[in-house]
């Protein structure tokens, strides 16, 4: 068996979400589906660095899967294009040791949050970026970003539906990136809880329009308490950005 | 009555084209949809520049209605935004004199093209971008496009598939914007036969990967053969971009 590592962006418009489930159109499904293709009706599982919830999107999700062919590692990303729906494209594909899980090895993750701040909304980009037409208080937003960076028990940004007990995290970064008409946030950490990169935006951007202060964000992460951080912004903002491993 | 002028722009991917069709989702017929609700049931007629075709987009596409009601007129787009499906959205409305008409007062029209060339697919931009991943000779390509500014019988340069008679028409501008990753094709001119601008956009990236010369344009012009002209590009790459009036 060889394993092959494959970095994938999809469009998460028409997915119920990255991870299978029955009768529902999902990323894993059709990945598992083109691979049965490619194996001769052998099912073949595919592991992803991690699940995205519906709408969410991905410019470079890792998956791994193990194949007893000897297809040669370039021609991978060609096979699986040439059978999955185009809202799905495999950007890369190599053969990697089997010790390597696209999960259990990843050492830190990349999301982007797009939100589009200007006053009428764009029809392009309608799926692609979240339309909040509020002008913005940078600095409080800057300075809010701040405090998130750290070791901290993330329970207030963390949806209630989750069975994850140990709800300390790692944030290394925590940007905003301003453009016109639109401001990107840029989270990196080493793990993010359901639906931690959507309330942290949506908690900056109250913070953006001044309904919650940045000096409250340390109390705020202090009282684990999620009915004191903002609203839960919605998928289609979201980005799976980059997954990281060693080398 | 009050003319009411719109600036419009839709996404066409999900639009079986811009003129109303039975049993079919459009663009006119969603406005028209629109406009019997504020009208309380009342049918309002729209018109348009001009039409486009199934998933052919708008940025800037101009219509007009006539109503009788006292709406401001700065109250239009956001009574019509509220109404249309989220792919449609007005971006402008103004009142304008009777003697306004969206598609006769019209004294040009722009047109843009975007084209993608790097080798992989981008799965964000599938239903906005035309994917040709091939290497263009940038040089080739603009000096076939000077020969198409002017006065020209485009016949060569339009789909069979037409009842107009006089294929005479003016291009003021045919430009190509590289881009990185892209190439963006902008025509301006007094009018556009059907599928001319995709002939042309088609014809220009033969020239591009070296099938056609570009010193052949102004003998494939004169011949009003289409069968000489390349391949029509397909629709979702091309966006009518603006509508130019007089003031």
């Amino acid at each position: 068996m060889r394993r092959i590592k494959c970095i994938i962006a999809y469009d998460g418009t028409n997915f119920a979400g990255y991870q299978i489930q029955q009768n529902k159109r999902t990323v894993q499904g059709e990945l598992e589906r083109a691979l049965a293709i490619i194996h001769k009706g052998e099912a073949v599982r595919v592991y992803a660095s991690g699940r995205t919830d519906a709408t969410v999107h991905a410019y470079g999700q890792v998956i791994h899967f193990d194949s007893p062919l000897t297809i040669p590692e370039e021609r991978w990303a060609k096979a699986l294009n040439a059978l999955l729906p185009d809202d799905i494209v495999v950007k890369e594909a190599a053969e990697v040791s089997p010790s390597f899980h696209a999960r259990f090895s990843a050492k830190a993750k990349e999301y982007r949050y797009r939100v589009r701040t200007a006053q009428e909304p764009d029809v392009f980009l309608r799926n692609y970026v979240y339309h909040y037409p509020y002008s913005l208080n940078h600095e409080a937003i800057q300075k809010a970003l701040t405090f998130l960076i750290g070791t901290h028990d993330f329970t207030s940004f963390c949806s209630a539906k989750t069975d994850v007990e140990d709800k300390v995290r790692t944030i290394y970064e925590a940007n905003m990136i301003v453009e016109k008409d639109e401001v990107v946030f840029q989270l990196i950490g080493n793990g993010f809880l359901y639906n931690m990169v959507r309330i942290i935006v949506g908690t900056m951007l109250e913070v953006g329009i001044g309904k919650i202060k940045a000096e409250d964000i340390p109390h705020i992460l202090e009282k684990k308490d999620r009915s004191l951080a903002g609203k839960t912004a919605p998928g289609h903002g979201l980005y799976l950005w980059k997954v990281y491993y060693d080398n």
